[in-house]
């Protein structure tokens, strides 16, 4: 048997510095959403509310939950799937040596250390449907709806104080002041957002997908042939989760792929999403050729049976968009694209994926798995940004999408990739036309391709505007993008990067909950209120380690200044005095205000020195 | 006298891996404009033809020039100053101890070793006016225009090549296809760019700021109170410079600064600027209400004479405007405005740079020196974005711009600082309304405050897009913003994050000389020239790291793949088998794009299985 070290390293506990773990419990005692409150210092002698934030980490940051990888985490939902009485456990599929890239079970030996626990999966009874959007089209607002509501609304009641103290806070939202479930609900009856839950992954905490909520990112891990164990991709995950992903990928190539995602699967706190074509590759020795729909359609089985959210399935790339893509400059960069279109090209056949749309779609309802529908024709370039090829495909992923929809099953739609910034919204415009305004579901775009080393860089920009125009979550790119397979330090830059994008994207679209965030971290910074700032940051351990590398003294942190303009430069400084001699001149800021404001500037300066009498 | 080890640390030189440095010669021999060339590996056996990029780096990566710290750069453009005959040598200002921050000689004992070299101060002769944008009025084109025409040019022809060989190559540009030193000219003559080239900094290779030219970057450099030295401001620069900075700004306060400065200027091949109320208010001992006009004059001519390109002024803070600061959520946070304020209000009186506007515009135009019209009152956060303080300011340095016009005075406008991105279009629009097109030069903007540690990511997200809107220069923001001085990797990390930004902007403007980049390495990465790839990288040194990381070893540097995502998965590997696949069918690319591509998906499905021929 396998070597258990390779799955027991510890994993990354305990919460950020200055957070703690608090829920809010919903209509039943079951239903409890996971918040992330940052104690803040006083102002002076007047208090600081702690802030409350959105929290993708899980029971890991929560000091009260011990947490024990052999076990995996408290499969919540669990009961809220039985309760609904239209779901039965069943034997499941044999999970064989190939499933893990080994042609024998001797040769399997050598294999990670299997998961221990063995539930039994559930699936659908016959002729009944588990998608969430099945639930909210009969009307029914499920329990991981209301949880949604409740996480999404996170401290709606503060803010709603803040901007009545803060007239101009929110600059013109258009996103509800409140998310009721009834929302969430509409949301995704009507296809506008997607709720990724596997029956088989309660685990997951309900989170929701649609860009008529907060924009949600997605961090990719998983091993490749050329490096990474299974201990590994389990901490990424809880790593990557850890510092903002609100859902993660499995794009596990090589060996031990179904142990690997079991290990991941059972401890994730969040959606997991894979690309199938990976491993039923895999199982035909790497040769896209020898691929057929039954080795597809088997690991679709054993990836939903395994709990699986949502799939990546490149069913648009059609045989008759392969010459389309002769003469871009870098031809097809999606891996399952170019997977597809070699096994069209060498059978002459239309693709398998599109051709048995209909029998994938019964299965992602029988466990409630959502399309990821891929862009396998995604440009790889700035020269092939927005081409025929990309388009093409775009609009066969809008037919899919209708089919999807007339089985009930939950659609996202993939989106590039390369795209230079004048070509951005067309790419979301185009989308949400074509589509019927299904979640879309982008990586990056990169805006340049000059910058290999810094893609993260360069596709956050991409992906904070199209994140503005519409795109419901964005897929990070990790600084190793085109160069190599990140390691931890490239998931958490990756991460927090996309966070900035997300969270810039929700600012511009006028989220109620966005700024709130922004003021309290900035009226920390003006208070000198070292420490509020690192917590607040996105990321309080770097903060603090710039912040300590010129001035580590612990005096620092109450210092009225920075090594970065010294004490005599601060700016903030100056105006809290200058705030202090105007009061102390008797100066009342609202006559000030009232007498001059108004008025043009040549004006003011007549009336200058009366403004603040003598 | 003082430590001489202080300023003479090695300097960083030689060309970056893969490059190296190349002149195009004007209409005259001393007119040579550096460029960098990068050498490429064939695609089989078709050679690829190098890539020039416009280099910012000096003679410091050039290995035939040998650079010498104590004597400075050669002062190319001084022969261009001095055979206009409108100049005179004088003796210039006495140094005294306070220029450096001492009190007494005595004192000054301690300070940095002086610039070895004596040369003495060009002014202009009497009635004369010595700037670009006088020139440009005139008719006169000048040797610096002509340089920065070559400049900008780039390789144009190549550019033309490519366009006529990949139709679609430029997304429509609006920007002229070639760069015409008449262009230049009217560009300068009618306020839209600047050329800055103070007379007495003739080490500096002449370039441009402006929209309809290559979006520029600046990096900060400087000491504070609290940290860094003479000779790491030095390298600073260099570094700064090596890696893309356009233009630095010289930021220092505390000790030593004109001296310190002096190394700077004489060692520097780019324009650079400062904020001549940081020393002001040094000479004053640090208290605000101790300046003066006189101090201030006096500070002005002393960097005039010395050589700085463009100045800071903070001339739109009015005293009327303070009180529109005070319902702030963090005030003033411009380090400028906040003492032109305090002094403002102390004295209950106008602002003395706004009041003695003229008399700076005479000082201007005797040296060349450009405005920075200083944003004294841009927000600090989110949440003060686009107010009523800012857009006062902004309508006063409007005026001011008219102003320094009728001077034939060059001008630029400073922008935010921290919008959100829905708000950012509004700073362009209105700054171009109101500064009649004077170049922008904005901070950022830092779209989001909550990611302190990743600030040059933050604001590299606005620059792009405030740069596609058309700023002229970006100021750079590196990691340690809002939190310490930035060392030697933070300025790498900013200049990169900028150049992309810059280049990003230059993209989406359709720069015709943009694409040009990306293409030459996206085609490196189709075709697994590695070595290509990593040469051509904005930082080609961090792309080769991170590619080793995982596959160091020298056959990687051939090998069809990466660890990203391993043998079997390599899309671009897939793609190029796929083509290959496809010749060896006798496909004609072109046959079956006219027989299929313009019809629907649907149609294709029928006839693809005859697209290739059987």
């Amino acid at each position: 048997m396998a070597a258990p070290e390779t799955v027991h390293k510890p994993l990354t506990t305990g919460s950020l510095p200055g957070s703690r773990k608090i829920y809010v419990e919903g209509s039943r005692p079951d239903l409890r959403v996971p918040m992330r409150e940052v104690a803040l210092s006083p102002t002076g002698s007047e208090p600081n509310e702690p802030v409350v934030l959105y929290d993708t980490s899980g029971p890991y940051t929560d000091s009260e939950v011990e947490v024990d990888v052999e076990r995996g985490l408290r499969p919540m939902g669990r009961a809220w799937v039985l309760e609904r009485g239209d779901v039965e456990e069943y034997a499941g599929r044999s999970v064989c040596p190939q499933d893990d890239g080994y042609r024998t079970f001797e040769e399997a030996e050598n294999a990670v250390q299997r998961f221990p626990e063995t539930r039994r999966p559930l699936r659908a009874r016959s002729g009944a449907n588990v998608t969430q959007i099945h639930y909210a089209r009969q009307g029914v607002i499920t329990p991981e709806m209301e949880f949604v509501a409740i996480r999404e609304n996170q401290r709606r009641e503060a803010i709603q104080e803040i901007v009545k103290q803060h007239p101009g806070y929110s600059h013109g939202a258009s996103i509800p002041s409140r998310i009721t479930p009834e929302f969430v609900r509409e949301e995704i009856a009507r296809g506008r957002a997607i709720l990724p839950s596997n029956i088989n992954h309660p685990e997951s905490e309900p989170m929701i997908i649609g860009r008529n909520f907060l924009v949600k990112i997605n961090a990719n891990i998983g091993n490749s042939a050329v490096s990474s164990s299974a201990s590994e991709e389990v901490e990424k995950m809880v790593w990557a989760t850890r510092w903002g992903g609100d859902t993660i990928m499995d794009l596990s190539t090589g060996r031990d792929i179904h142990a690997t995602r079991e290990w991941i699967l059972r401890n994730s706190p969040v959606p997991v999403g894979t690309v199938p074509i990976y491993q039923a590759l895999e199982k035909v020795g790497g040769v896209p050729e020898d691929l057929s729909w039954e080795v597809f359609r088997d690991t679709l089985i054993e990836q939903a049976e395994q709990g699986v959210d949502y799939f990546t399935i490149h069913a648009g790339v059609l045989l008759a968009h392969v010459p389309l893509t002769a003469r871009r400059l870098t031809g097809i960069v999606s891996r399952g694209g170019s997977i597809h279109a070699k096994w069209c090209l060498a059978h002459h056949r239309e693709n398998f994926a599109y051709e048995h749309f209909e029998e994938i779609c019964e299965i992602m309802k029988t466990y409630d798995v959502a399309f990821s529908l891929g862009d396998g024709l995604r440009p790889g370039s700035i020269a092939d940004a927005n081409d025929e090829a990309q388009f093409a495909e775009l609009d066969v992923l809008g037919r899919l999408t209708q089919i999807a929809w007339k089985h009930d099953v939950q659609v996202m739609i993939e989106g590039p990739g390369h795209v230079p910034m004048h070509l951005i919204q067309e790419n979301v415009t185009r989308q949400l036309e074509v589509c019927g305004e299904a979640p879309f579901y982008t990586l990056g775009p990169l805006v340049t391709d000059v910058a290999p080393g810094y893609d993260h860089l360069t596709s956050a920009i991409g992906a904070a505007m199209i994140g503005w125009f519409g795109t419901a979550m964005l897929c990070y790119v990790t600084p190793k993008e085109h160069l190599g397979l990140p390691d931890r330090d490239d998931v958490r830059e990756g991460v927090i990067a996309y966070k900035i994008a997300a969270h810039a994207a929700d600012l511009a679209k006028g989220h109620p909950g966005a700024q709130y965030h922004d003021d309290a971290l900035s009226k920390a910074r003006f208070d000198f209120r070292w420490e509020d700032q690192f917590r607040l940051s996105l990321d309080p351990e770097r903060a603090l380690k710039f912040h300590d590398e010129t001035l580590p003294a612990d005096s620092a942190k109450t210092a009225h200044f920075c090594s970065m303009c010294g004490p005599k430069f601060c700016s903030m400084k100056i105006t809290q005095e200058l705030r202090e001699f105007a009061r102390s001149e008797g100066l009342s800021e609202e006559d000030a205000r009232q007498r001059g404001m108004t008025e043009k500037a040549d004006e003011f300066r007549a009336s200058g020195s009366e403004i603040y009498g003598d």
